[in-house]
């Protein structure tokens, strides 16, 4: 029960700092890059690279440090988070990402309260979500446990360039990002949508990663 | 039987996936950065590092990640690659390559059939193809096991902008970027000298890192 | 005796470096960014992270590469640095912080005695210091001490863009960056709350490392 | 001497593949910035950083990747090169240097031949190469083995950034630069001073070096 509630602790902030990474970062960049999107992208993106690498490193050992639904989801169904954690860990993933949004607003000087107006909403950007979440749970699937943190940092920012949707992969993202008129937000209307195509493209990846076979063992890892 | 399938499906999807990252970064770089051509290659050479090095550190246990028929031809020339399974190789390539083309045109709404009209024909381009092959191969017959993944991410990041081709240096990315009338793309008319090109500097680094000598063993790797 | 010496040299040589990495690159920056506020902070931050990595890296095993009195004060509350050095730390820490703002003046051809007149105060930038420099010092307590240089490194890079403040996180460098007139510059009017919101921060990390229990041990670190 | 020989073609090809990349990537930089120094060094830097680590990998166990004569008369001073394979290093350095620039502008179809009419001369340029090299230097006499490829490409990233003369801290790339009327080239007038304020930077490396102790052992390596 102590074991739970402390990972329950590092999933909640984990995914808060996250969220305060995602959305502070973009606030900052659209701020100071006088409507040159692209350098605001890149400056997101490498905020976040480097935030998410860190979360990884730190909460990882505690928590696992999904900070995602998804890959809780995932977890639960291949029996590496016991189910009766899921909503748990659902729940706080999604709270903290609320509250990871409202920490980047108090920092700017911005109202707290907020809801995005930018609709996020296509075929292309599904299915970028779709992909861009069936790579990520691939990657978590297949990495080797030392290079987890660094995969996953290096994909998702590969990810918010090769996937039109800039890629959220992770339904908390989407809860927290909803919550802010900024950079990074996304307007609720849109959120239905792409965190089905999330779940679709996770569990696409499961039977993907069972057909790669083995991910490195711990041996092949010393290669 | 089932071995090599299972290594024909790490390839293909590999394959698919890292020119996905290349074609939709390029298209989703050269969208939102206003005409700035430096600031579009930086983001489509970050996220080709990333999404480079993730894709080796999945597939490489399976398949060795080459992603890349120079490289295959590399591997079979010197027995590291059963010359049997060479063609499958390169056939799964190839086709991989194209469909990551139109999975990224999928994911930016754009339409899926295109060629590129993009020529890039020049001796300097040649010789840079030449140069930027030639480098890849002495980068991967001299890497330690455990850092290729780093190393040939970190090379593929710099030759995007030391040689003058911007470094497809894979006859599988000429493939894929010939149906892709986007940033990343060339015209067909300049595929037969790249590929050329590609494959004798290839072919080049192989007496030259047997003249270096052995790679670092796994005891070196320990230092 | 000796000893002290030797970890006092790294910790003054380590911070002026450091605070020279940080003013030096932000003057280039400026310099060369023509108003681009946004590029400007993207190298800033990209040469203080490629400079906070070696820096600990290099005196790390000599004195602890704290650089931060903040991280000593923390260091020396929970007996990982004797309490008696704790002073001659702060000490060298804040002379070698004004030293390096010198040094970067010196190598730019500019007045080496500046204050800066940059003033940075707000709720918002306070909330900020005190985020900014509790995650620091989340991440130096958790972290296994092979990854700690890249990890901290990490963290600064993100938190130049997702903190409001961009991050001073260190009493020691608002102390150098006071004495520079210059893009990362703060004048001495906006230093005290920064400050103070630095090591609330820093105390409140302290009590939330010991509910997330110990970080990961050598063992699984060799995961 | 076959032993010597292979080092030679190691630091010869090293050195030209370095200065190919900080050359090459200079002027793929200057030509699509459109005048935005910044970003053009921005790219200058990622591009020299990756190439560098990777160069350092790869060469590293046959020659022990210098690439540079301050580098080597150091390495002999302290008796870690033999001092008759001093002269043979600086030579093939120096040559491949220039053979680099060549390669470079072969590959960008400019005129092989050229001098740089680009003046790099103040107090406050020397200075920085003399702090440039010696922190260069003191990164090479304190990175365990298995990491001094990382951190010496992180430290001359953030050198290009924090030093005013962006850190060229070897006199073979000034000799190469110095054939390159480009982005990165320096005028022969300015090129003496930049050597020797580069060589008494190396030179004063060596005793803080000492002061701190020995560098960390592959035992403390493994912590």
């Amino acid at each position: 029960m102590v074991r739970l509630a402390r990972k329950l602790l590092a999933e909640g902030l984990g995914t808060a700092l996250l969220l305060a990474v995602v959305i502070g970062s973009g606030v900052m960049a659209e701020q100071l890059s006088g409507g040159n999107v692209a350098l605001a992208l890149l400056a997101n993106t490498l905020a976040t690279v480097g935030g998410l690498y860190v979360l990884i490193e730190v909460f990882g050992p505690v928590s696992g440090a999904h900070f995602n639904p998804a890959v809780s989801a995932v977890m639960a169904w291949r029996g590496a988070l016991p189910r009766a954690a899921l909503l748990p860990y659902v729940a706080v993933q999604l709270a903290g990402a609320v509250l990871g949004a409202w920490l980047a607003h108090g920092m700017f000087d911005l109202p707290l309260l907020q809801v995005s107006g930018k609709l996020r909403s296509s075929p292309g950007l599904w299915l970028a979500e779709g992909v861009a979440t069936f790579g990520l749970l691939l990657v978590i699937l297949r990495a080797p446990a030392s290079r987890a943190p660094a995969m996953v940092a290096a994909y998702i920012g590969a990810a918010y360039w090769f996937t039109a949707s800039t890629s959220f992969a992770n339904p908390a993202a989407v809860m927290g990002r909803m919550f802010s008129d900024s950079f990074a937000g996304i307007a609720p209307d849109s959120a239905p949508a792409f965190v089905m195509a999330q779940l679709a493209g996770a569990a696409l990846a499961v039977p993907v990663a069972s057909w790669l076979g083995k991910p490195a063992s711990a041996t092949e890892e010393r290669r």
